[in-house]
């Protein structure tokens, strides 16, 4: 299990002093990384932040495939009920796993597809539901607060099809519920309508719960190797405990990317997987990424409008799309490739000749050598260019490889938030949209937030 | 048909003088933007560029619809072979007028879909190719030069994948080429192979082409209403000559977003459609918005490093996933949204209490509601954070809408390089890193770039 942070193309040496990094500002900041190593050691050895611990709970592990072993063969879609946090790391594993929607396998009772009701749209929900056979469907909502409106709203719909279907005695047997164990509606329903349940710690924040429950159950109903995706996290969580920044990849990789951005203002990172399967994962982390370091306040209270804007591109596919203003638009990006150094297949070109000058030269390569070769021209490209970027190795795409992938990000991001001097784990500035919608759709003791909105609307109209 | 451009959230009267315009700098900038218009418009009768006209094109579109009339019945899938601006537009049409992926209805030959063969990934392509039936498959690879490297390495395994199965004279009949007509050796193959082919007018460059073959052809394999699609888009021809900045809404939103980035530095733009359906439209925009002003000299030959960076966001899933940033991080974007005035289903919540309060305020109402509640309240805290804001509305969801829709963001683009006074219509950062490619693929002709990146590759070891 491997994986590697390339950092050269980051320093002044190959993409000049205005953007890139000076080998002694680096050598000058390693104190501060290891400060932030050993501040948010201290915030998990007191039990604020459970993430690191996630891959080694066996237990909860061994009762989630145990669930998912007794419910084999009775469904072939897990309809999974959640938004954000609560979707995007089932997402990131099954396309990492399985390959992206248009081209993954039929599905089947073996081979069980995930549907993710991760929006409110109706049309989309209309569609989901003509797709999907209630009887040969799982559903799983999945809400740490329990009150979530987007999930609550679309379980109401999916919970009524399943019942007038199958009747609620068998449509509850067919729902896992998972939320917290001691709050929030979402468990007071299960509890109610006797539904199995998982529990997300309450130390785990939606962003970093992929290894709890929140991801480990979807993944595991779509018998996705959820024993070695753990494996290979909790390898990396030894890793990344420690103080070396030469084998600690997430401390190393964060160090870097605080330095290209609170020296050289890059203020865009290009997350630029070259593979289709970590399509997902690149989703997940901008959720990662954007919720936790888009900060207003630091943590001694100042205003400093923290942030870097995470974009997902996916190469070589974007070459043709994005690459154009990477090279010559405004410097302002930090690029991450996430390459893989194995394919597993090589995606063989034909030998034959077309006797045609631009697929000649092709014959007999192969796709895996093509799309390399892409990706070290675009990093060459933009490093000529004076456009800093780095590269995250993967060994391969498997599962203990995603799962040390995740977990090397997750902790990228907490030391991330401690060389900013920032919470990387709370969101309150999500707050005033959530309490406007509830005034909007009238929800008991949110009428001061429709007062507002109507204000809004008002000042608006004088427009 | 309607397209609506709201722009009040971008005033200062809502977002403060520091984020937001002043109606005076609007009124000032209004010559401008005639000047735009007439500079385009002079373009254009000189024949420079040929998007506006590409709707009215009927006797081309006949053809198309024609052609796929006489295939109908004969496959269940259309498999694009294309990068870029020849795979983009397709994908906007399908998820458009079909929904995305994971929750399109089965393909069968009265509903075929869409494979768009967009990456050269190896573990991609062997998925499609497994995922497809030679038999039930119409071949359709896009390249305006018929060189590009990905469609052409991916095009060759799909055509011996084809012939392999069906011979050569069926693979043939069941290949359509869209290219350029006098050039390239895609039309040269086309010819060899006796192909049936369209092709692409010398005018239109990829990310402008979705309404010519590049996009129609796939469209009309796929079963879509082309003609409803180009009805719409020439009706927007129509209405973005005009100049009045009332009725013109392309010119209107350009002047807008020319404004925000010049004097309010919003460096990126935030494409944030309310509709599942919309999302592979948002990645059109990206490429269209990225490609056509990222830009690092202007027409004086001034290096001004341009652009605007565009990301897709998707409501309201990423509300709960990249709205902190958006509320908190860095005051740097615009936010776009993009909803519909009507959904085609309500979307209804079942109107049973379930006697918990997170879920009984939302009975009886609908998802369809939600959605607007959600987005109208996410403008609304934007705009209490400062945050410029704009929403464009479709009147709906349906094909001459997005028809519409197109033309009307390309007119926009058009009219904002005219407005930063760059080239919208060229791509000349991407050559470093075709070349660099061609030269590691040992393409003849390209050995001194091959030796370029030999000494970057040693210039990388010496760090």
């Amino acid at each position: 299990m491997s994986i590697q942070f390339d950092s050269i193309n980051l320093g002044s040496s190959m993409v000049g002093p205005k953007h890139g990094l000076d080998p002694a500002e680096v050598q000058a900041a390693q104190a501060k990384a290891f400060d932030a190593l050993e501040g948010f050691r201290a915030s998990f050895d007191q039990g604020r932040y459970g993430f690191p611990a996630l891959p080694s709970r066996s237990a909860v592990q061994r009762q989630i495939l145990a669930c998912a072993a007794a419910m084999k063969g009775t469904y072939d879609t897990v309809c999974v009920v959640g938004i954000g946090g609560s979707a995007l790391g089932a997402w990131a594993l099954d396309c990492g796993l399985r390959g992206p929607h248009p081209v993954q396998a039929a599905h089947s009772s073996a081979n069980p597809r995930l549907v993710i009701l991760d929006n409110v749209d109706p049309e989309f929900m209309q569609q989901a539901l003509a797709s999907m056979n209630p009887a040969r469907t799982v559903v799983v909502p999945i809400a740490k607060s329990g009150s979530t409106a987007e999930t609550m709203a679309t379980f109401l719909v999916v919970d009524e099809w399943m019942k007038q279907a199958l009747g609620a005695k068998k449509a509850s047997a067919r729902t896992i519920a998972v939320t917290s164990e001691g709050r929030g509606d979402l468990k007071a329903f299960a509890t109610a309508n006797g539904l199995t349940a998982f529990h997300i710690p309450e130390n785990v924040g939606g962003r970093f719960s992929v290894l709890s429950p929140v991801g480990l159950v979807p993944a595991a109903l779509a018998g996705l190797d959820v024993k070695a995706v753990c494996r290979g996290a909790a390898s990396m969580t030894q890793q990344s405990w420690a103080a070396d920044l030469s084998t600690n990849v997430a401390l190393r990789s964060a160090l870097y990317h605080y330095l290209i951005l609170s020296l050289r203002k890059k203020t865009i990172q290009v997350a630029f997987p070259y593979s289709n399967r970590l399509w997902g994962m690149a989703f997940w982390f901008r959720q990662l990424w954007a919720e936790s370091l888009g900060k207003a306040n630091n943590r001694k209270g100042r205003t400093i409008f923290a942030g870097q804007t995470p974009v997902a591109a996916l190469g070589a596919t974007d070459q043709h799309s994005q690459v154009q203003l990477y090279m010559e638009g405004p410097n302002d990006k930090v690029f991450s490739f996430w390459a893989t150094d194995r394919w597993n297949t090589p995606g063989a070109i034909p030998k034959a000749k077309a006797n045609f000058e631009s697929f000649d030269y092709l014959a007999g390569q192969s796709l895996g050598k093509l799309i390399d070769a892409e990706r070290n021209a675009t990093a060459a490209a933009l490093t000529a260019a004076n456009r800093p970027n780095c590269t995250y190795s993967l060994g391969r795409i498997d599962a203990a490889h995603l799962g040390a992938f995740i977990q090397m990000l997750e902790f990228q991001t907490a030391f991330m938030g401690e060389l900013m001097d920032i919470d990387a784990f709370d969101q309150p500035g999500v707050e005033q949209g959530k309490v406007f919608t509830f005034g909007l759709m009238k929800r008991p003791g949110y009428e001061a937030y429709a007062e507002a909105y109507k204000a809004y609307e008002k000042k608006r109209s004088r427009n």
